[in-house]
C-alpha cells in the first residue's frame, strides 16, 4: 500500500511528464500555465486511492487519474471566463492573462488532451472507462448550466440546488472513485457503491464550502469570506434561511439579495445576521452530516478492512474537517 | 454497396435520434439548434463511404461518423466566436442568437457527446479510434490556432499557410477516411494510405475553397465573394500575390491589407486586379492540381478496384469540380 504522499507524487511527476510545451506556444502555454498552478489534485488522487483500495496497482490508473485532473482544469479555464473570474489558485485567470478566445481553445485542446491520456489505460477497460468519462463531462456542463439560470432564477429551490452541485462538483469527484475501480477490475455494483459514496461525499463537500464562504476564518480560507452574499449566490445558506426565517427577515434577505448598489461589507453583515438568527450553521452543519453518513453507509457495504479503507477515509475526512 | 445517397440517409437519420433535446434547454437548445442547421456531412460521409470501400460494414462506422461529425460542428460554435462570425448556414451563429457562455458551454458538451458517441463504436477498435480522433482534435486546435496569429503576424509564407489549413481543415478529412478503414479493419499502412489521400485532397479542397472566396460565382457560392480580402486573410492567393507580384503591385497589395478604413467593394476591386495580372487563378489551380495529384497517387497504391472507388471519386471530385 503506497501511503498519500506517494500517490500524490506519482501525479505530480505524471503531470510534469505531459508534452504541454508544444508549438504554437499561443495554445500551449496557457495550457502548461494552467497544469502548472497546482491545486490539490483531490480528483485524481481518489482514482489512485480508490484502485489501490481494491486491490489493483495505482500505476495502471495513473493515466486515467491524470484525464481527470486535466478535464477538471479545462473546465475551471472555461467557467472562469463564464464566471468572469480574474483569479484562481492566486494567480490570475487564463482569459484574463492572455483573452477569451485563448481560454477557449486552450481548454479545448485541454479536453482532447484529457481523452487522450484517458486512451492510454488498458484497452479492455477502455470502453467502460469512456462511457462514465463522458458521461461525467456531460454531467458537470449541466450543472454549470444550472448555477447559471438559477442566477437568473426566483424560483430555485434547495432540491434544484443540491442537484446542481451535485452536477457540477459531486459526479466528477465519484468518477474519480469509479474509474479508479473499473481499473482494479472490480465488479459493477462495487463500482456504483463507490460512486454513490463519492457522489453524497461530493455534495457534503461542497455544502461544506458554501458554508466556509460564509462563516470560514478568512486567514485560514485563504480568501476573502461573504463572495456568495456579494455576488447573491443562491447556496443552501440562503435557500434555507427564506425557508426558515421569519417574515420579516426573509423580505430582507430578498431585498438584500436584489439590490445591486450598496456597501459589500455592510450586506455580508446584514445577510450573516439573518444567517445567525435563523441558525443556518446548524441546518447546514446537519445537512453535511447527512450526507457525509450517507456516504459512509455506501462505503460500509462494500465490507473492505479497515487497512485498504485508511488512505481514502483519511482523505475524505481531510475534505471535510477543514475550517478553511 | 450503398450509394451515396442511402449513406446520407443513414447520417441524417442518426443525428436526429440523437437525444440532444435535454435538460436544462438553455444548454441542449443550442445544441439542437447547431446540429439541425444541416450542412454538407461531408466527413461522415467519408467515413462511411471509406469503410464501405474497404469491405467493412457502414452500419457499424456510424457512430465514429456522428462523432466526427458533432466534433466538426463543436468546433464551428467555437470559431465562431473567436472569429467574430454571425452567420452560418443562413442562420444567426450560436453565440449571436445567445450568447457567448452558451456557446462555449454548449460547444463544450458537443465535444464529450462527440466522444460518447464513438465510444459506442466496437470496443476491439476503440483504443485505436481514440487515438485518431484525439490527435486529430488537437491538431485542428493547432490549425485554428495558427489561424489566429497569423492575422497579427507580417511573416506568414506559404508552407506555414499550407500547414494552417492541412491542420485547421484537412487533418479531420483524413481522420474521417482513416477511422473508417480502422473500422473496416484494414492493415495500419492501407488506414495511412487513405489518411494521406485525405490529408492532400483536404488541402486541395480548402484551396479551392480560397479560390471561390476570390474569384467563385456569387449566385452559386451562396455568399459575396472577397470575405477573405475584406478581413486581411492571408491566404494562398495574397502569399503567392506577394511573390509573384512586380514590385509596385506587392506594395500595393500589402498596403491595401493594412489599410482599415477603405470601401470594401474598392478594396476588392483593386487586390483582385492584382490578383489577376499575378495570374493567381493559374498558380492556384495548379497547386491545386498538384495535391489532388498527390492525393490519387495514395489512393491508386490501394490498389482497390474501380466499382469499390467509385463512390469516393465520385465524392471527391464533387469536393473540387465545383465554381460555388
Amino acid at each position: 500500500m503506497f501511503p498519500i504522499e506517494d500517490l500524490q507524487e506519482k501525479i505530480t511527476h505524471s503531470i510534469s511528464q505531459l508534452r504541454v510545451y508544444d508549438e504554437p506556444a499561443g495554445l500551449y502555454e496557457p495550457i502548461s500555465y494552467t497544469l502548472g498552478l497546482g491545486g490539490k489534485r483531490l480528483r485524481p488522487l481518489l482514482a489512485l486511492i480508490s484502485t489501490q483500495m481494491f486491490g489493483g496497482d495505482p500505476d495502471k490508473a495513473l493515466p486515467a487519474a491524470i484525464a481527470i485532473e486535466i478535464f477538471h482544469n479545462f473546465t475551471l479555464l472555461h467557467d472562469d471566463i463564464i464566471d468572469q473570474a480574474p483569479i484562481r489558485r492566486g494567480r490570475e485567470t487564463v482569459y484574463k492573462k492572455w483573452n477569451i478566445n485563448t481560454a477557449i481553445l486552450s481548454g479545448d485542446t485541454m479536453f482532447a488532451i484529457a481523452y487522450g491520456e484517458l486512451a492510454k489505460s488498458d484497452p479492455d477497460k477502455l470502453s467502460a472507462l469512456m462511457k462514465v468519462f463522458t458521461k461525467t463531462a456531460i454531467e458537470v456542463c449541466e450543472g454549470q448550466q444550472y448555477d447559471i439560470d438559477f442566477e437568473e432564477s426566483d424560483d430555485v429551490d434547495i432540491n434544484g440546488y443540491i442537484n446542481m452541485i451535485r452536477l457540477k462538483t459531486a459526479v466528477l469527484l465519484a468518477a474519480s472513485l469509479k474509474i479508479g475501480a473499473i481499473i482494479a477490475g472490480v465488479p459493477d455494483e462495487d463500482a456504483e457503491k463507490i460512486y454513490n459514496f463519492g457522489e453524497n461525499l461530493g455534495i457534503a463537500f461542497q455544502l461544506q464550502d458554501d458554508l466556509l464562504d460564509a462563516f470560514g476564518n478568512e486567514a485560514l480560507f485563504g480568501k476573502k469570506t461573504g463572495g456568495d452574499i456579494v455576488s447573491n449566490k443562491k447556496t443552501f445558506l440562503y435557500l434555507k434561511a427564506l425557508e426558515c426565517a421569519d417574515k420579516d427577515d426573509a423580505e430582507k434577505l430578498k431585498s438584500l439579495y436584489s439590490n445591486k448598489s450598496q456597501d459589500e461589507d455592510q450586506k455580508i453583515k446584514e445577510v450573516l445576521d439573518i444567517f445567525r438568527r435563523t441558525g443556518i450553521e446548524d441546518y447546514t452543519g446537519k445537512a453535511i452530516l447527512e450526507y457525509y453518513n450517507k456516504s459512509m453507509g455506501f462505503l460500509r457495504q462494500l465490507k473492505l478492512d479497515e487497512n485498504a479503507l485508511a488512505p481514502l477515509l483519511k482523505l475524505s475526512n481531510g475534505m471535510l474537517n477543514r475550517n478553511y
